[in-house]
């Protein structure tokens, strides 16, 4: 198999159907049909996912996207099988006694409309996503390909390797949603190994970051208030403002505490209250995220973050929810597993050079499996695989130096090599 | 004629094309071609509205108004005499000498889909809405039933008549909008007497109320801010948060000083604000509402929203833009021209009883027509014409009494039979 | 006895010696020494009061007020009798059958320096306040002359009276904080007649006004809180910002919901918060007032006050308390009795004239007396007596024209006469 | 000399005298007496602080602490001289050509009441403060004594030294106050080496710190808001609400923007605002402080402080006024000075080891001296040297090894003898 010539060809397709979180039924449909043919056992819909830890996962949403893809010739068959939940989790044991080592990818997009500049080298090679509002601007559409490609090259390197390899297809990475109900399935519970990277962040071609640091744990709330209305002149008395509590909750949520230990952060990013100009307003949205240096931070600013929920929709005698509907925490790499990576990369061809910290500074529900994975003993190691873009992350313009693929495979199979030889 | 029956047909017709504020092409178009053919001189389009003045009108939605209208065969002529200004002013001079009497009927209809009750009088005689998500739930089909009936009433009776008869049919007074811009046209600076009614309110079938109480001067504004993005945790010191400027307006605005000469409202019903959970909010969008016992209090609970729009802006450095989409002013009638349609009203037939004051608290902008006319000398009078309701106003159930229109036909040419007989 | 003039002469010496509510022992000592003298049955201390309704009473300042009394040569058994709490409740049974009428005067002062304008007749004519920061500038040094001349009038005209005369001397007025007390003494239950009244305010010399208006049901709440200190920078997350909780608590405090059927206050007059600088801060301190039109009004404004109270230090996590330091109700005066105060009144020779209505806008706890005496089965009637002021009530230039006093005491001394005429 | 002995003797005298900053009377006088004898000469008053620099100097409290100390017998001939600005900068010029070293001394004291605890060393010792509410709880006694004991030095081993040496004693470093105003007066601008330093923070005996961390730029300010009264239920409309405008501002300042680039914290302290209950609030004061990791992010801090404050008191209507009443800068040292200092330490008997980095998390005004004396070329270095403590700073229990201020003798001593060897 040519996987050069593989890695971009499957990117490229990928890249035709970006599907958002939790609505990946045709990249799903795909991924299962290539593990199938190459003979991996797959976990698929309830089988991967702990039901009771899937976040931000909006049914109306699923079911537009379960339309599509059956609109687009995915079959009933698959489709059953993916259950409603998408992504996967791969299998494939070599009958030889060994480590279990697992490789986890990610498969969602973003929810930008793609770029039609001429210049954009999917419009050039048209190879432009065929979604409207959805675009692989993360790279996501890379990981997979990789991951895919990674699964083929177990296959026809199986008699060199010893133990059980695991191949992750996380859905809903984006919002940090996914990784929760995929660590809750407990397929990850023997895992002696997990590895895991992205392409491209700060790091540019030919560069691998063995320890990304700034990476925030976080968790993401949404938060619905209910009031009753009224006529603001005739019976004000009658109404229970849940605009009013909303902004006073914003102003309190903004001004909490941080904390002496290190950073914390807190956003609202998104608020929609009220019916209309002359009633007292019924109904209010808030989206939210607070992100912590540590755990222990980011669980310091929920705690708070509920509580002001909380007391104020007293305050305003209002009905409140608090849904958890993305969490992600920090990132503990193992130092022995980091070296392994770095002496692989160092051989690897398209990699140049190996940098041991860079600031990213954003947030990897990787951490939840990790953490999986570690509270059984296992050891982690999440890296970033450089690639050159042409606009940050989950701009419309965003593209990555194809490149970034091959580095990227070839340290997965690299470790693959070191950890489960045969 | 039979003025009766007419009056109900009529009003039957106009209720099927509900048309919200400055929408109303179908319904302009009908009263036009009414008055025409009655021999009327009609003042249309521009002709009518003082262009500055127009608030509240939003051109998208005009748009798609003159579309469905041009759909449904209006002729173009006729929508070019409109020139995307609907509403009109008609003027019958008798020749002779004598006073400018004004009368005025609004035209539009409210925002809600029309229950399908099957008890609904409408549903049981089938002349239900044919817009979807409009509804005339406020008797405003009635009113200009009244006024076209009283527009055959003069012609047929011109004879008897001397001086001049306007008539205002008024678009978008659902939100306090169109009177305004009537006003400042200038067409009503030459009146001696301006008159208006409201069916139905708090009074049932056969009351007529001459001084309705409770009526609030008022003004409408729209809130906009514009802030800029970055990214919350790793560029938070570039981003002008929009949404926490809202918020914090809105606790201001809620807080802000009331009156000691009497009772000053505000409410805020609506806000959006942000885009998506990870970016400091750029944009924010507020829709209030003040209210004041008199124009004093009004205009002071104006000032200070705009006051502390502009320095809590300037506070979280986002630009805002104020807008005035809707006003009306305090009502004050004129004691004897109240009692000319007290006396007048006690000999209508349908008409049982009339009473002095009635609370009602809402706002009219009737008020702007009538301080305008009020400037140049004349004398004015608002009243309420009793009429059986289903359910409140601007209710889907909302129904009428038909026969509050006979009240209301008869005290309108009593009127003209006094003040402009021959 | 020369009334006129003996009413002059003791409001002179009353207006020496000010002192402000819950402090009054010297006045107190000197109304009780008068009517021991008389032969009246005094009730004093703990026998007047209902001391689980005691509000707004501070330790310290009364035990300042004792020592302060005790120094000017008030006698140690008199304070004895007093025991800490002013004021008395003073009764004559004249023996034979008759209602029980009862009359009421405040005695307290208000916390502010005396002018030293010569032109200020106390200064001119030498009976300025002897108390720094204390000063007679509300009129009770005028109500309790009166009170005491009515004390000797009845004495010296028992032999035309029956029934049972009560003259309550009551503390604290102001910050409406001893009603709620002497009304809890159960002293008034079996009262038939409630009379009182007020000097000054919106009546010049020689009006009477029977039902005066705007006169506010109010609650005066104290908010203590209390949260935890620490480092702002190297320890943030274990403070508990009882500063911040508080100034959210006041933001939505003052945008709280008004009342559709009237008129609604609030006012937060003080706070206090923090310690310094650069501590967390651990205490907050708020005075505040709300006000409404009626009972129901006012307790609508107290519920969502302590709600909101309560909410807030629960998003905060913060402890709260919310002492009520004061209490009045509506006023609801007896037509009848009020009728007979007017008759009365235009007999009275410093009467000029009586009106029916006039607003004064401000609270008295004489409305828990009456409410007490209400649910009893009583009448009752609050009456203002007009008389020339120099300045607003409370200013430190208020004087009041002394022949008000003149046309009070005719006008209790006449209901006497009235209602318990032999 | 026995320095040994003579810095616990002198440490221990000055501890009975501690005055707060800008009040260091007593404390400066036994400090220009002792450099006067020793034949340095000291500029004093005017002469040694730039006075549009001055911060935070409360007039008031100056005057009582002149007061106190003439009472003490503080000569009038010193007490001019100081011309009511404490703190001296002292210079001895050996006559050889040679750089330019600076030492700084802060001499103030803290507003605690010291412990009556017999285990106190200073009540053990009969050392105890002789001040009320003042003490040395931040060994600021001890700086003193070891500047004054390396003033001694000097002129005993002149003959051993080239070039200039100037010791600084600083006002008023509690509060980041006095800094400024030396560094303004201009008498360190043509200094070569500064070097400063803090005795125990979170060093134990033995320990010195070359870079203490964490040490964080900061603004201290004053707000003070004017607005105007009024009767609340009578006339709230004439009043401006100047507690409601600083309780919004608070909200505001506590969730302004983080900087990405660092840590950025804010304290709101203390707020005092209102007069009384019911009246509209006319004054509030506020005492705030910014940090920052750096320079640049405390004014990112200062510049959104200010901005809150103007936007706010715009919205509101009140007047404001902010005053800039302390300021430190971020530490840089000079990693060559730095070496030298820990090649010095690591000789010195009392030190056992050098650690290069500590975080001590509060902040320093010797920054401000730093700044100046590196804006005109020089180089500077602040460190810490260890000292046991039995509670923290500013604690009532506070108090220090004294052994610690041997170390710091022998340091600057050293530095001395390196830096200004003949």
């Amino acid at each position: 198999m040519n996987y050069k010539k593989n890695l971009v060809t499957l990117r490229r397709e990928l890249h035709q159907i970006p599907e958002m979180g939790w609505g990946e039924f045709k990249t799903t449909a795909k991924i299962i049909s290539i593990l199938d043919n190459l003979g991996w056992k797959v976990y698929t819909g309830l089988q991967q996912v702990g039901i009771e830890r899937v976040m931000g996962r909006n049914i109306e949403f699923v079911e537009k996207s379960i339309k599509r893809a059956r609109e687009s010739g995915v079959s009933e068959e698959i489709l059953e099988r993916i259950q409603g939940y998408t992504g996967c989790i791969a299998e494939f044991d070599t009958g030889r006694e060994g480590p279990v080592t697992a490789l986890r990818f990610d498969i969602d997009c973003v929810g930008v409309e793609e770029t039609d500049s001429p210049e954009h080298l999917p419009n050039k090679e048209n190879f432009r996503s065929c979604h409207p509002e959805a675009m692989h601007s993360c790279g996501h559409d890379g990981h997979t390909s990789v991951g895919l490609n990674v699964a083929q090259w177990v296959i026809e390197n199986k008699e060199q390797l010893k133990g059980t390899i695991k191949l992750i297809f996380q859905p809903a990475e984006e919002g940090v949603r996914g990784g929760a109900a995929q660590a809750a399935s407990g397929l990850l519970d023997n895992v002696n190994y997990l590895l895991g990277a992205h392409l491209a962040m700060m790091c540019p071609t030919g560069e691998v970051c063995l320890y990304p640091t700034g990476l925030l744990s976080t968790t993401k709330l949404d938060v619905r208030l209910k009031g009753a209305p009224a006529h603001p002149t005739m019976s004000p008395h009658l109404g229970r403002n849940a605009l009013a509590c909303a902004c006073t909750t914003v102003s309190e949520l903004l001004g909490m505490a941080r904390h002496g230990k290190g950073l914390g952060c807190i956003n609202v990013g998104l608020m929609q209250a009220g019916e209309c100009r002359n009633v007292i307003p019924v109904h209010a949205t808030i989206q939210m995220e607070v992100r912590g240096e540590t755990d222990e931070i980011n669980n310091f600013m929920v705690e708070q973050a509920c509580r002001i929920v909380k007391g104020t929709a007293l305050a305003y005698d209002v009905a409140y929810e608090i849904e958890k509907v993305g969490e992600g925490g920090e990132l503990r790499n193992d130092p022995e597993l980091a070296q392994l990576v770095g002496e692989i990369a160092k051989d690897v061809p398209s990699c140049d050079h190996v940098v041991e910290r860079k600031k990213i500074g954003c947030s990897e529900d990787f951490t939840l499996l990790a953490s999986r994975v570690r509270a059984h003993g296992g050891k982690t190691e999440f890296f970033v695989v450089g690639a050159d873009r042409t606009a940050a992350h989950h701009q419309r313009e965003f593209d990555f130096d194809e490149k970034g693929m091959e580095t990227a495979f070839d340290i997965f199979t690299g470790c693959l090599l070191k950890l489960n030889k045969k």
